[in-house]
């Protein structure tokens, strides 16, 4: 099917394509493709302007695959329908309906252009991150977990490097690589100095978000233009760091956070700890997904560092429900990927 | 291939053989299975016997494919590797190779029959569990947990009914049927008075142990004859229980109770709980595997019923490592499959 050929395109800009989602297009002529695009930079060309380019003269006729509906409004670039419908496209194959803008379907059929929405579950759960985020205008935000089989985080000597295994440490940085920005707690940003990026991938300017209860410093491997120019610092303080963003919260909660990280531009936000954040964020049930990597290991101890404890009694009655998305295996390291119910 | 064909009969007959570890065989003669059998019931016949009579003449000349090298010693049954060799088989095709028995192999080929042995790392993996049995003197250990994604095995209210789904908790009764015996605490058999049988396959006499250093008192729904039959004791007490088998083992040691369980025939040992016999035995090192089902639910709460905490400090240089056997999906539950490396 020629819309798994766009889909895998989509796959490939995955990361790149700053506050729009990911978008790939096929154009098939003669059962012979004849465009291929992608929407490769926010602000650029759409996936179906560049396959239409790329078909030049042959696009007169040819069906059109594209795994969003093509939109029809002026943002940043004109409508696609628009140029659809002057390339003299027959036909236009989508799997996932655009249900936070004006309906390019309805618009090309007006045009006489058949139009078939195709049902592609993998390219749905893909897309559904996206526009759960534009509609919430709320980031959307995903919790990092690694563990030992028995659900510990780290030692009792607090030492974490490494549970998981290379292999699922690499997989954590293309992760990265698909998100706006990586939160972590202050604590954790003045105990760990973790760089947050996604180092093993090309370089990409991914937000580092701190957020404080208390006066912010700057770690000295952070203090240069390019560091502190990925800093947003979400603080109850207000606070003036050079060539450093600071977003002042009267309360730190996650709604407040979350709120104020959307209108830095942030859709995509992934929490990677320490403990303390996580568990604010999940007691505020302020997350989407659950990245749970698991390493072949059994720790034991005390439970000092373990998944989740919460001042609040448990009960089966009141359990947060997921869906699992997907089981990953990276040798003999699992990743087990969960949406919230 | 054949031999594919073999372990699949395999499967059909796992929990059936007893002592025995099930096997299958498929003899093929001019591209055509002329064939079939499998190991049905311990001190019955060997799969290459019965696939020789379903043969008959056609055996003369043909392939015999098997899971297991077939035996050339006198156990309960004469050796099959005299029968191949009288039935006239040409060639013999095998996966794994017994290492407690005498060499079936040698003897096939000093009577003038090619014996090849394949590679086939699902077979080998098979029957791992039976040959570490067999050469430790000690059954092989499983433990089964079930918890939250946050390894939850019960609420604070100490609610685990059910964590996990519906097709988990079937699975979790096809597992105990390929089990000699279900051992769980005297703790958890007061309380849970669990059946411990795999109802939901066909009815299977499979042995309840229940481990107790006081005096046991039998539940009132094990008062009958056939739950008397089922029951092993493993206690520090001596004490006589009509219909009953009661071990009196010194000091209730891990390494204790399973050398008295191999006695007993127990090849296969499954335990299922309480949380401190579970945590005796990963202390001592006494278990094979775990199987671990996780359920897609955030509990939170305190850790009182947290898959593993021990008194002793945990360190990251002193982890217990596994190897990742398999990964099953039950609906959004899953099951991982953990060997000790």
């Amino acid at each position: 099917m020629y819309i798994n050929k766009a889909f895998e395109l989509v796959k490939w800009t995955e990361g790149q394509t700053g506050m729009n989602p990911a978008v790939g297009c096929v154009i098939v002529k003669d059962d012979r493709i004849v465009g291929i695009g992608a929407h490769l930079t926010e602000g650029e060309a759409h996936a179906e302007v560049n396959a239409i380019n790329m078909a030049g003269i042959h696009a007169k006729g040819a069906t059109l695959y594209c795994t969003l509906e093509p939109c029809s409004h002026h943002g940043k670039t004109p409508p696609c329908t628009k140029k659809i419908v002057n390339a003299g496209i027959k036909k236009v194959v989508y799997a996932t309906s655009d249900v936070t803008l004006s309906s390019g379907m309805k618009y090309m059929q007006s045009e006489g252009i058949e139009v078939e929405k195709v049902e592609c579950k993998a390219i749905d759960d893909y897309y559904a991150p996206f526009f759960m985020s534009k509609t919430a205008s709320l980031p959307y935000v995903t919790i990092k977990m690694a563990t030992t089989i028995d659900g510990k985080t780290a030692d009792d000597e607090n030492i974490s490097k490494w549970i998981t295994n290379e292999k699922s440490r690499a997989h954590a940085h293309k992760v990265r690589y698909g998100m706006d920005a990586i939160m972590v707690g202050y604590n954790t940003y003045k105990e760990d100095t973790p760089t947050l990026d996604a180092r093993l991938y090309k370089d990409k300017y991914i937000k580092k978000v701190i957020v404080t209860n208390g006066p912010f410093v700057l770690n000295t491997q952070d203090d240069n233009d390019y560091d502190r120019s990925r800093l947003i610092i979400v603080s109850t303080i207000e606070q003036h760091i050079e060539g450093v963003t600071v977003i002042h919260v009267p309360h730190l909660s996650p709604e407040h956070i979350l709120k104020a990280l959307y209108k830095q531009r942030i859709r995509n936000l992934l929490i990677e700890g320490g403990m303390q954040t996580i568990r604010t964020f999940i007691e505020a049930k302020c997350y989407n997904e659950i990245h749970h990597y698991i390493a072949p290991k059994l720790l034991g101890g005390t439970s000092k560092h373990q998944f989740l404890t919460t001042d609040t009694h448990s009960s089966m009655r009141d359990m947060t429900q997921f869906n699992l998305v997907s089981v990953n295996q990276f040798d003999d390291d699992v990743l087990l990927i969960y949406r919230k119910a």
